[in-house]
């Protein structure tokens, strides 16, 4: 019986968490759950899994919540996003959380030895080194749940990491694909949020028409997978069908595929290195046709080429990107910025920033503060 | 330093694989070298590399040979390819003459401990039981070089066989994939020697494009991977990039890619499980821009459906399809019959023959020597 903590069980990883979960009754149990402000989900989630601890983000809606609730203790706050992460008997932690809110929780799960299953991917963006670096002290293996990660992870299964020669993670291109820059003027925050292929929350849906979901991807396989840029490519694939590769030295390639389907991934972090059955839909090829593959246009993404020089230069660069893209998408979200402004916002904010190298955590959470208010002002 | 002995050494798959030992002459030493008939080369092969003992296939041919090489042991005939697969110092036998000859020599190697480079399909199309028997009670691993079971193989890196849900080898259509079969009455030798990716020898041409070279690697991977025939599907892909593919029980599937070029699975066989690097030219899926697949049609390519019945039949069926498809493929190459003549001949042959159920080497030997006699006649 594995133990399981989730932090975001109202978002769309947690949601998917869950239904995983539900699907093996005889494998998992839910210990903590830790959801934003959607409280009729939680209640719904706490009722049916039966977690010992909930949180919720503000004092007013846990005191709400302990009216429907009471076997578990209710909690709220970055205090109780914590306390799921590492206050509880968990094995596992799922860190689903939006943003860079989730790197204190996680690193607070990593030093607990918890096992975690990562879709936050803003932790290892803006803190890589503290990550793995604590990662490595405790033992803990970092189970990527992204699907492109988590392909690459299965791709290197048997597989030693000094025989890879580059890893190639596969982009949709997102909703605006098929636009050209100047039809990127006058989009709406309604095309943006309709993803070809995967069903996600606002935010990343937002982060793949701008690629810059690709971007903090990059930054993050370089972390999880300890490889220099220059190894790590990406190319379009509109289907989707392909999450991503590894070629080795012998010019062989290992890939995952399978119809887009977030469960997949998130059950093999939670049962790796074992499978079970998914309620997921097999891949039939033929029904496919065809797999499509493009050459990358840095010129026509130019958030992905500012993720791969943000991760070069290293420090708090990255930090800083991703917290001046997290302000500027809510800002689109919001209706006070349009689309292309999103990149603009990126670029100002990172050609003001001093990078600080090797930074501890005080210093990242300065960069990332900094970072928010000078991308609210842009 | 990996000591390496080849049977079919002046093959396609022999020749590509002294290239591969060309590359790391600081890892491998060839001890010794069977070849057909081709002196000219088997002399600068030996000449070259150096082998301690060298076979042909006559008497004639093995007294001629001593004239060229001196510091080499001269062999021939079925015991000289017995004492080159199980009579020399190597430690890994690449098994590469073609046709069911390279069963007795393969069984001989296995038995004598060496680790086996699997080339030759009809080893375990004729005999599969007897031979993975005897590597289960050797404790010798058969390392699969056909390029399709090196990617299935490969796929199932670290993986635990009890998750597999299926395989598909994938099957590039052969040099007659897109004419019909009304269009296949009068094609000629020429027409079915032109694969469309690959570079083989004339005999495993020939089989591709009747399919019967897929049908044999269907019965081939049954033994292999311990999978029964309803789990084990083809499709088609003309491009020949995804030489076949893993599909798991949480409906995750794992492919193995890269340009058509032997030289990567006979290295992967020889450097198992590290790899090295290679000649072969990388893959840019953005130069191949897609990938195609399309539903196996059975109507179209009766051989196959043949493989599949006979391989469900067990006992001696496959031994009977395969003699059958040798013999006609040598009729069909001297212009002896028509092409599509050779799916008759193989129909009529496992039409009339008895199976006899679990044989020994006996009956495989006796049902081969039938069927080839059989066909032969029709």
């Amino acid at each position: 019986m594995k133990r399981i903590a989730i932090l975001g069980s109202t978002g769309s990883v947690g949601t998917q968490t869950l239904d995983v979960i539900a699907h093996h009754p005889e494998r998992f149990t839910v210990e903590g759950i830790a959801g934003g402000t959607n409280l009729p989900l939680l209640i719904e989630q706490a009722k049916r899994f039966k977690p010992r601890k909930v949180s919720v983000s503000t004092k007013a809606l846990a005191d709400e919540l302990r009216l429907h609730i009471s076997e578990a203790e209710v909690l709220y706050g970055e205090a109780g996003l914590t306390e799921i992460a590492a206050g509880t008997d968990a094995d596992f932690v799922v860190t689903a959380v939006v943003g860079s809110q989730g790197l204190r929780p996680t690193l607070a799960a990593i030093d607990a030895g918890k096992q975690i299953g990562l879709a936050n991917k803003e932790t290892l963006v803006s803190a890589g080194h503290i990550v793995t670096d604590l990662a490595r002290k405790r033992g803990v293996k970092l189970l990527p749940i992204d699907s492109e990660h988590s392909a690459i992870f299965q791709c290197l299964n048997g597989e030693s990491h000094e025989r890879i020669r580059k890893i190639t993670l596969t982009a949709s291109g997102g909703s605006f694909r098929d636009r050209t820059r100047d039809e990127l003027q006058h989009v709406t925050v309604q095309d943006a949020l309709k993803h070809p292929n995967w069903s996600m929350g606002a935010k990343i849906t937002i982060d793949s028409a701008s690629m810059v979901n690709k971007g903090l991807e990059v930054i993050e396989a370089h972390w999880l997978f300890g490889l220099p840029y220059d190894r790590i490519d990406v190319l379009i694939h509109p289907e989707s069908i392909v999450h991503s590769f590894v070629e080795f030295t012998d010019h062989s390639i290992i890939a995952q595929m399978g119809n887009p389907d977030m469960r997949v991934p998130i059950q093999y972090a939670l049962t790796y290195p074992d499978r079970l059955e998914t309620p997921s839909k097999p891949l039939d090829l033929t029904e496919t046709g065809k797999l499509v593959f493009r050459k990358m246009d840095f010129e026509r993404f130019p958030c992905l080429r500012m993720a791969y020089d943000s991760g070069r230069a290293g420090g708090t660069m990255p930090t800083v990107y991703n917290a001046a893209n997290e302000v500027a998408v809510s800002r689109f979200l919001n209706g006070d910025i349009g689309f292309l402004q999103i990149e603009h916002v990126i670029e100002q904010v990172l050609s003001q920033h001093a990078a600080v190298a090797a930074p501890d955590l005080e210093s990242i959470m300065a960069a990332d503060q900094w970072a928010r208010t000078a991308a609210s002002r842009m």
